[in-house]
This record gives structure tokens, C-alpha cells and sequence, in this order.
């Protein structure tokens, strides 16, 4: 997908919500099974009834292969339900050298892999550019490349100070913009601590920037919006559980719904400021 | 797989090899099949022939993601033929928060996803203690973090200074020691800068060091073995290309038995030593 086409989506939907599929059994109503057929059925049915707001989901790899062989053939399943003009980003977070990073820039964006669907793929910095750029010989794929996540242990590195002055986020961010453009690389940085996300923005005013962390592990939408929103600079929030698990009973699907059609209202008012 | 069963195989076998089986159909003997099928033939070939030298095997995840949901059974069944007494590696490089890390944790070390006989998972350190904590739950499992990798993007990051003076890679070392002990963490550390190798050796005298880039990326075996090797402080050196296309021709399995061999032979020199 290109820039100008996720662009235009934003503005149809005049909404910027990512919702991330995280499938736990053990989180899903009780009434569905608690397996993968169960799960095919769950998700499916939430990309139903959320695709109206979202401009992408976010797969998240880790809750697939915990299923094995079977788990990796569900996430190709599951590409099939999601309409062309909505961005695809497998949430992979691989991270390798050059040799391997073909692979698995294959993996998700080469045709033969069976996930060719991805948009695309979440990739860590901390080996280098070589684990990068294999990813971004895929005309049309993209990069997410970890910047500042929104967890605990992003204080362990991410933000410990170089010998020049700047946080190692902010190092990540400066080097890599070389590698690639705003039009195949996008960084993810957490809500969590919005005032570092509005340095994110100030150091890539025109870069999408994929942003975890609203709601269950803290930072308002609000907030994260005002840091991080700019006409130029897309801006794509993800939601996962507070949409997956906005119910337990029969009414998940209808629940699920109601807080992404609410996400999204909230995302429209930031939209239409001039 | 404990550490004292590790130093036993490393005593028995005197050796510290480690193959790394990273299938590559365009380097397989032409008369091989250039599939799953051929893979899976080449690899169980591998696997018998270089097994009297072999202390451990490294599965590097991309060579298997790339087929999809086949690679990912490939990788499940070609488990079963490495005998219990060698350690197994997965070469994933997983690195994502706690809800994500223990779905990445179970699917390589809990007996549903079908991987259960890895002994230890590469992960990241970028993200934090909390993307390596759910791994080292797992008794008898092991974590090798990556500390300094042997790629030329190394010094993107990981050969940053911090204010404190260290680099990155050496904060990596420091702080994570906390995170778990010398019986289920282990450190990632390349061959191709020899001194920055005795750096990590110096910082970590007890820990299982867990060394690729030696012949292809440069670095030899005995300076290698003269930094790292140290008979409180295990080493495994990781050969790949080397063994695996040691030939292109029907000859391959004795060709690499001959290089595991010919590597096991130099090791067993060291080990030997006082």
C-alpha cells in the first residue's frame, strides 16, 4: 500500500485506528471454542464488524505461533478477510542480518510465503541497517521499525543517554531515516509517555507513526493525538484488547463495535481541526 | 538441557561446535529437490553425519518461516532427529513485551507447540527485561540474548557509547545479568571483532557465550577460542555455510563431516589446554 492510499483511507473513515488481533482463548467468550476453529470464527467476526473504523490491523504474530504449524496457517487464512484498501502490519518484530532478514522479509511479503497480504512487518533496530533493508526492497511494503515501545523495560535502553546527549530511541530514529523514506518506513512509538512521543513527532513530522500503549497500559487517546497528530504526519493508534475483549457474552461482536466506532468518533473530532 | 549436562557433552564429544542449519535450496546439491522434501533430506543428512561433533544445533527460524506453515512443520519434525544429549538453539530472535513473549516463549518451549525440544530461543534485548522474563520461566530452558552480533550494523548501535562510557552492547551485558544466571542465559556474541569479544568475556567469566561469524564473516577459530574460551565459561562457536555447502555435490554429507570434524579436531586442542 502507498502512503497516499493509506492517506486517503484515513480521511474516508476519518478515523486512524489500528485494531491489533491478539487472539487469547482464554480472554474469548466463553461459548466459542477455545481452539483454533474458535478463533478463526472469533476474529473473523471482529474484522466484520470493525471494518467500517479501522485503517489497519495489526496480526500479531506471537499469538499464532504459539498454535505451531496450524497457528501460521490460520494468520494466512484470516489475510483473506480484510478489504484491500485497509493496511496490513504483521506485529513480528523480527530483527536479524542480511542473509536471514531476506527470509524473513519473504516470509511476509513474497507471494510464495502465503502472507503476501502484510503491508507491512514490525522489525527491531538493535542489530542495524543490514537487518533492515531487505525489507524494504518490497515496492509497496513497509517497515515499522521499533523507535520507543510502550512497555516497562523500554527504560532498560531505549531511553539511556548516548555519549552525544541524545536517548538511544532518538539515535534509532536519526540513523534509520537514511534507510529508507516516509514512504516505506514508519516508526512505532508508544503512548505511554506522551511527552517523549511528542519528541518522536518533532523528529519525523511527515513518517506514519504506529502507536501501542492507549487505554490498558496507559496514555489517552487525547493525548496521544494532540503529541502526535500532524496533516502530514499520519498517525495510526492501535487497540487491541479494550476492542477484542470489550465483552465476554454472546454480545461480544456488537461490543467490539461500539468501542471502535467510539475510538474512531473521538479520532474524527483531531481530524477535522484545522 | 542443564549446564553441567552442556559441559559434559563439551568434554565428551571435545568439542564446542555448534551447526547451524540455515537451509538455503540455492546452495543444496543440484540432484536434491529444491523443496520442503529436499530440505527436510538434506538437513536429516546434516544432522547424522555431523552429530559425533556437534554439542549443539542452531535452527535459524527465517530458512523455515519463508515455506509458511510447511516450513514451520519442517522445523517441528527435524527436531526429533537431533539426540537428546546435543543442545538445541533456535535462532528466532524474538523480542516483544510480556503478553506477546510468553505466547513467543510457549510456542518454542511448551510441549502444545510442537517445538518443545529447543533448549534456547535467541532474543533481542531492545525492548527490555520484560521481553526476556517470560522465557526464563521455563526450568531447564535457556535464553541467548543478543549482546554483540557479528553483521557491519553492529555499529549502528550496539558499538554506541552510552554517557556512562560503555557501550551499548556492554550495558546490554551488565544489566541483563540480573535477569537471570549462568544456568539459563547466555550471550550472543560474534567473531568478527576478536577484542570486543574478550571484552564480553571479561564481563561475563561464567556465562555459555554463543559465538557465529567465524570463517564467512571473518574471525578465526583460534582467536575465537584464545578470547572466549575460558574452562569455567563454556563456549559454542557456530559454523553454517561452511558445513552445510561444504559441497555441492553427492559428496555433501562427507564433505561436511569432514569440516564439523576438521573444526571439532582444533577445538578439542583448546579444551585440552590447562
Amino acid at each position: 500500500m502507498r502512503r497516499a492510499e493509506l492517506i486517503d483511507c484515513i480521511q474516508q473513515k476519518q478515523s486512524f485506528l489500528c485494531v491489533g488481533l491478539d487472539p487469547d482463548p482464554t480472554l474469548m467468550p466463553e461459548e466459542i471454542p477455545h481452539d483454533e476453529t474458535g478463533i478463526r470464527h472469533f476474529l473473523q467476526r471482529i474484522i466484520e464488524v470493525t471494518m467500517p473504523y479501522a485503517v489497519a490491523y495489526k496480526i500479531n504474530t506471537a499469538f499464532f505461533e504459539v498454535w505451531g504449524a496450524s497457528g501460521w496457517k490460520l494468520m494466512q487464512e484470516l489475510l483473506q478477510h480484510i478489504p484491500e484498501e485497509i493496511l496490513v502490519i504483521a506485529d513480528a518484530k523480527r530483527g536479524d542480518i542480511g542473509n536471514s532478514a531476506s527470509r524473513y522479509a519473504a516470509a511476509f511479503f513474497s507471494p510464495s510465503g502465503g502472507l503476501s497480504r502484510v503491508d507491512a512487518v514490525t522489525v527491531s533496530p538493535y542489530m542495524g541497517h543490514d537487518a533492515v533493508q531487505p525489507f524494504l526492497t518490497y515496492p509497496g511494503k513497509w517497515v515499522a521499525l521499533l523507535a520507543l515501545t510502550s512497555n516497562r523495560g523500554a527504560g532498560d535502553f531505549q531511553l539511556k543517554r548516548l555519549e552525544n546527549g541524545r536517548f538511544l530511541f532518538e539515535e534509532v530514529i536519526e540513523q534509520s531515516q537514511s534507510w529508507g523514506s516516509p514512504d516505506n518506513l514508519m516508526y512505532v512509538a508508544g503512548a505511554t509517555r506522551p511527552e517523549l512521543l511528542g519528541k518522536v513527532r518533532g523528529l519525523v513530522p511527515r513518517h506514519v507513526l504506529l502507536v501501542p500503549g492507549v487505554g490498558h497500559q496507559g496514555g489517552t487517546l487525547r493525548q496521544v493525538a494532540e503529541m502526535a497528530w500532524r496533516p502530514e504526519g499520519p498517525l495510526l493508534v492501535n487497540m487491541s484488547r479494550q476492542i477484542l475483549y470489550a465483552s465476554a457474552q454472546r454480545d461480544y461482536a456488537q461490543a467490539a463495535a461500539r468501542v471502535a466506532a467510539d475510538a474512531a468518533r473521538e479520532m474524527s473530532y483531531f481530524l477535522k481541526r484545522p
